[in-house]
């Protein structure tokens, strides 16, 4: 009989999808990761049984994540990526020529470890010489270093465990003061369907904003991801998302992606009215 | 211990939540109808086991099937509902002063009842004057009214058994037959991450435009709804769901919504690359 998995949204709802093989299991000294074959989604990682990344739909998550600050920014030189750890980010990032160098820092070496076997589309970037990997606590690394940087991508999973830490204010401060005087941070904010997470993306909406003159938080659209709307902030010391320089250089761009695209960099910034009713953004 | 239910997406995959209660079951001529109550959407409607309606999030489906036409009409007078049972669409039709009458076309009484029963929200609207229930087959009933309707819904379930009629260019040149010169046609249109149904789109898209000069694709992110991403289609004779008309209307209007709203009436339109791969919009 087929195995089924759930991907709990809540302790009373979920995503269930059938597990056709169970490729991979081990526990690092973070959480546990596994490898499953599915029919819809091809392969998914878990991490501590949570839904993470899979072969047919990652690119939503990461090009979301990553291209939105990308095209806001005008030179995005130096980019810090926190967490990340299946590369899917970094890929993206790499894409773009005017990115000189990239660090990546991510908590769980063995995350790296195992995308490199099972997803190695996402983790080819890697010969990138462009590409640093630093397995270390984003939070400490940021303490330590403030080097300037063009933007900074917060890639972390769920706000629990070691990565709650990367939802807080002090953090942010931290990303505020490493970033130079034009720099952008973004991060990934959870769903706002459901209802706690609605208030922490509320809360963490204030805190940007005590810190950051714009703040825009977005939207797309993630099947696989909780409820299937994932919202992510960016908050920007100077550039603004909606400038027509962006929409320049995209029409210049000869890049192409699967989800994003110049439509999709206008449309995400709209939220429906349950969300407004919940946070303000600086930048309408 | 708690029952939990799957609503099937594909057969290896589905929405997964906890029953509390089985609230009602009974099957009509045309399927069965059953009442469950969730920890996570209140009470839910399933027909053949689909999920329909929820208390928590209806108005997502519903605000977005009506208003960007309602909005996009400029005087939307005779409004004709194609399914609909739940009455959740024409409560929302009826929001605005300027319908004059509304003509809702189920084929199965037995829904309307159990609303009534179990939404009495949705289905307290049917005291409105303006309201005309008609319990018939839509695809019949348009074969023989050719009355001059302003604003076609069409509010059906999937394209399986006797809805798959509704996704059809017959049925919608029968629509456009009966519209007025200036008429609009809005269709729900099903969840673009399932493969079929995206392909299914597609086709519905090329034979509205081989009926419509404008046709209008857009999208709404419902977390019951197969893979949380749901699509409709405007399909109007003359006017366009962008113009300034249309804002200068929402900004003088004195409704407000859930989900809803003038930034939502631009950005739904805009289509992730995965979509725009498969339709064209006529209108961008």
């Amino acid at each position: 009989m087929a195995k089924w998995h759930i991907d709990l949204h809540s302790p009373t709802r979920g995503l269930s999808f059938e597990v056709r093989e169970h490729l991979y299991t081990e526990t690092s000294p973070y959480q546990r990761i596994d490898i499953v074959d599915t029919a819809d989604f091809g392969k998914v990682m878990l991490l501590d049984d949570v839904l993470m990344v899979t072969d047919r739909d990652e690119y939503v998550y990461h090009e979301m994540l990553s291209q939105p600050s990308l095209f806001t920014h005008p030179n995005p030189d130096r980019v810090l990526i926190i967490g990340g750890g299946d590369c899917g980010t970094l890929a993206r990032v790499l894409l773009h020529k005017s990115v000189k160098q990239v660090i990546q820092v991510e908590i769980d070496e063995m995350v790296t470890r195992v995308a490199k076997s099972y997803f190695p589309q996402l983790t080819a970037c890697l010969d990138d010489p462009r590409a640093e990997l630093i397995f270390s606590d984003g939070i400490e690394y940021l303490r330590a270093n403030h080097d300037g940087f063009d933007l900074i991508l917060v890639d972390s999973t769920d706000p629990v465990g070691f990565a709650a830490g990367l939802f807080r204010r002090d953090f942010f401060a931290d990303c505020h003061q490493a970033l130079k005087s034009d720099g952008i941070l973004c991060i990934q904010s959870e769903s706002p369907w459901i209802p706690d997470l609605l208030e922490l993306i509320a809360e963490v909406n204030r805190d940007l904003k005590s810190l950051f003159p714009i703040v825009a938080p977005y939207l797309a659209a993630i099947q696989t991801y909780q409820a299937g709307l994932w919202m992510f902030q960016m908050a920007s010391k100077r550039y603004s998302p909606f400038s027509d320089d962006v929409f320049a250089r995209l029409s210049k761009a000869e890049l192409e992606f699967n989800y994003y695209n110049a439509d999709i960099q206008r449309a995400a910034f709209a939220l429906p009215q349950f969300v407004r009713a919940k946070i303000t953004p600086t930048l309408t």
